[in-house]
């Protein structure tokens, strides 16, 4: 490896890791708060504390993936599976600013499941291009699925 | 002003700076190149020139307009015009992996009008909270109503 590959390798998992953190920003901003704490919740709701190193780890999993498709060609070549992944990205980026945002769990809930079916797709894309990037995005995709289901139970224990 | 009001509104615009350019970057990193060059286009489509000073204005203005209303009590006070003006950044983010990523004219139409609708919202939702930030994002309306329409003829032309 050239000193200019290595340098071009870092600096796009560098741009690829503030992509997801900047994702992130946008559901981090807003405080669950009372009207969260107020909902009526199932027995099987984690605690508060599980969210944050959960979606730390998946944010930093998701930009690993990304730069590995990345490197196969850049954009150019991988025009398809990173389209699919900065697709499911903003979608991630949409579902805070709807549930803890607005308090429209109707709708971050329709909404989840587009981002469920973005994530498949995006594993789909990778999974030719490069299995070790598919494979981690699994847990992601596992962890979404829990999520949908928990939110689907919150809109309806709370109508 | 205290000097630590000044630094804080100084960090805050910066913020909400970068949060809009993280959104265009997602955009910015697909080219139109060979299959947008082949496609049918309307007699009024803009040239290729026109997109990226005017979509760096609209962002411009978008943060400023953010802010504005940010500074009128943060993300507690402002909540819901907040979470509206998130969730449009996210749409807004993932048309062009939609439409220059996956060439699907037709996806990328859906979500242009599911963000007209979002920018919409957020206008109407900032409206009673700050005039001048509602009417900053009056021309970004304007532009991806514009848009929609060109995507909706680029759709047709193209089947």
């Amino acid at each position: 490896m050239t000193d200019n590959t290595r340098a071009r390798n870092i600096l796009g998992l560098t741009g690829w890791v503030l992509l997801c953190f900047a994702a992130a920003a946008s559901g981090a901003m807003f405080k669950p708060g009372a009207w969260y704490a107020a909902l009526n919740k199932p027995a099987w709701n984690p605690p508060a504390w599980v969210f944050g190193p959960v979606w730390t780890t998946l944010y930093l999993m998701m930009a690993v993936a990304a730069w590995l498709v990345w490197r196969r060609g850049g954009f150019a070549a991988q025009r398809r599976a990173l389209g699919w992944f900065l697709a499911q990205l903003a979608l991630n980026a949409a579902w805070t600013p709807l549930f803890f945002g607005l308090h429209r769990p109707g709708l971050a809930f329709a909404e989840i499941l587009l981002l469920a079916a973005a994530i498949a797709a995006t594993i789909r894309a990778f999974w030719p291009v490069h299995r070790v990037a598919a494979g981690l995005l699994a847990p992601y995709l596992a962890w979404v699925g829990f999520a949908a289901v928990l939110n689907g139970t919150l809109w309806r224990l709370n109508p």
